[in-house]
């Protein structure tokens, strides 16, 4: 069997979800909505199936998405594409990011990562035989080591892949770390896989800016955005990937190989939820900012040291300050079997065990009761 | 940019239905119905749909799926598989075959694959750094060259991956065929994955026989099977895997890297389809096999030379007895442009330019009255 698979665990969300039902705990590990998303999104799902909306839509999706993926980057970014020729909708995200990194990497590329990362990036890098360079951001602040950065890049490099806002630490990158990045990319001729699922979950006034927006970055960008996440319906798994017209032959080239196509009726539903008006993706963030408010004030009140969240669905603590050592990963498994609460341990997002290991994540979107009972059982816990 | 995918063109599938619609011709290329999928799965898909069901189930898919997947086994073939650690669920077969490529495959390793061959298996096969060892059936009834697919097998041999029943062929493989490929694996120690997504379209009494229910196969085998072809519903993308507990883990966690999971409303709809009564299955395969002579009949009036179809959606066709010469690429865009019906080329399905060429598919999967249309409109052509 497959050497890298066979070495590598089943991931992280689905052993915390599986101890969560195991011990009836409340789970605050796997980032989904409890709360159902846009009734007009499903609807539209749901009629497009008796519709007879049920056969192969064509490889890169059906028009009206891909025109509605157009329309939504040159609303939010005012970035122009043509949906006929730079747009590739995919299976969700996951598949998006596979897809992208097998459009570009050749075996033996150089592929720059940003650790805490996301669980799917290194082990697919390493199945296309490319080679990661990994760097690492410090916490609690997450800055940029930019030195380390440009050190990263080379000869080889063939591209970056990064995550804003970034998922666990609710990082969102500034224009100047952009900026940074994109001068290196376009130095060292190389691509960016930008995972962008968390677009619309800013707070604070924090706004998302998109790399490809940056001068010189529309030919070297593929830029990817979730109907999971930007719809609540975490479960329908719809992606889509904006890039450039060079770029997307090979994009849609690697989906062919992947799953070939994604269900047309619920592209249809995303299609609707992309034209929502403004006030659907204010309320969004307004929305999941109550939450981390919410789960962020209740946590330092328990005594836990709370990073600063910008966006994302997750919440960074650190827990040392409730006198627990630094061992994430038996914390959480604690937290499980004795509070009934399930986070997810940091180290996860870490590919060497050097990583930092006193930190839990907690997801925030979440109902105000569940959050509340997920705080009450911690308190009575302590 | 990726070198493999940037030799390679998209589909011919989706070329051929573009220049379908580009032609307003009647599209007998792509193999999806024209006629929906059974009501009851479609209801339940929208039911779940407006039932909550939206966010992530288990990456290996939902529990009535894969209890559904596990009877379906039983009920058919006498497999007895455990549905908590035995199947996987896919967004589609492509994914499935895609997963199971990755579970067993190292750098280096060999993958016996027979052609004619779709066309997704030997991009990924050398994506995956594996190396092809190419076996063809001789056409005109595809028969199993024994003694060179026995020379195909050596000590690097990590995997068999073949269609049964066929696309495009519309053979099924014989128990004595099995028998000898089953003993091949054996005596190689190695692997099958079985793409079976035609397992319920067979005809004039051929019955499917899965590799897996042969003696030693139930550990080495890979089962696919696809929602898309038994409910005439390939929009959907469902598939499932049935293997061994010993392989499924590597399976799952190559499902994890590509897609996550698979919506679970539509997961909820295959599993009502999967419990239908033997009256769908045999319902089924009987109406397929109305098109079928339908096609058959009318295309050996026209000239045709009609290949024998045993099971699958097409119909392989020799169209020199028509006066044309073997170029089946320039046959079928002719077709298309001057006759105003669209048929595949079948060196598509060959890796190499020295495939027989004389051939174009067809596929019945279709309603009478389109069948009847594209028959009337090569009348009047030819
Ligand atoms: C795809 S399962 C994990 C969901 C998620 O993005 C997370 O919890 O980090
Ligand atoms: C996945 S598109 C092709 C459909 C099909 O199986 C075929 O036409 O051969």
């Amino acid at each position: 069997q497959n050497d890298l698979l066979s070495a590598t665990g089943t991931t992280i969300f689905t052993v915390m979800s599986a101890l969560a039902v195991q011990h009836g705990a409340i789970n605050l590990g796997q980032g989904f909505p409890d709360y159902d998303g846009p009734e007009d999104v499903i609807e539209a799902a749901a009629a497009a199936l008796k519709d007879g909306r049920n056969q192969y839509p064509p490889l890169t999706g059906v028009p009206e998405l891909r025109e509605a993926v157009a329309a939504h980057n040159r609303r939010f970014y005012g970035i122009e594409v043509d949906p006929n020729a730079e747009v590739v909708v995919t299976s969700g995200a996951t598949e998006a990011i596979t897809a992208c990194l097998m459009a570009v990497l050749n075996p033996g590329d150089e592929c720059v990562l940003i650790e805490p990362l996301y669980d799917t990036y290194l082990p697919v890098v390493r199945m296309l035989g490319a080679i990661p360079r990994m760097v690492r951001l410090s916490p609690p602040k997450w800055e940029l080591p930019r030195a380390e950065l440009a050190a990263a890049f080379g000869p080889k490099t063939k591209a970056i892949l990064f995550n804003t806002p970034m998922n666990p630490t609710g990082k969102v990158f500034t224009s100047a770390e952009l900026a940074f990045i994109a001068d290196l990319i376009q130095r060292h001729d190389c691509y960016a896989i930008c995972d962008e699922v968390y677009e619309h979950l800013t707070f604070d006034g924090w706004k998302h800016i998109p790399l490809m927006t940056l001068p010189g970055m529309r030919e070297r960008c593929m830029r990817i955005g979730s109907a999971g996440k930007t719809f609540s319906l975490t479960g329908w798994k719809v992606g889509y990937i904006t890039c450039d017209r060079t770029l997307a032959p090979n994009v849609a080239k690697a989906h062919q190989n992947l799953t070939f196509t994604t269900p047309p009726n619920l592209q249809r539903g995303v299609a609707v939820g992309l034209m929502k008006d403004d006030a659907y993706f204010a309320g969004l963030s307004a929305s999941l900012e109550a939450r981390r408010d919410r789960l962020a004030k209740g946590l330092a009140e328990l005594g836990f040291g709370v990073l600063p969240t910008q966006g994302s669905y997750f919440i960074t603590t650190d827990f040392r300050p409730l006198g627990f050592n630094g061992d994430d990963v038996a914390f959480c498994r604690l937290l499980t079997e004795e509070a009934k609460v399930t986070a997810i341990p940091v180290t996860a997002f870490y590919a060497s065990p050097d990583a930092p290991s006193h930190y839990a994540r907690f997801a925030f979107c979440k109902g105000e009761a569940v959050i509340d009972a997920a705080l009450e059982r911690m308190r009575a816990w302590l």
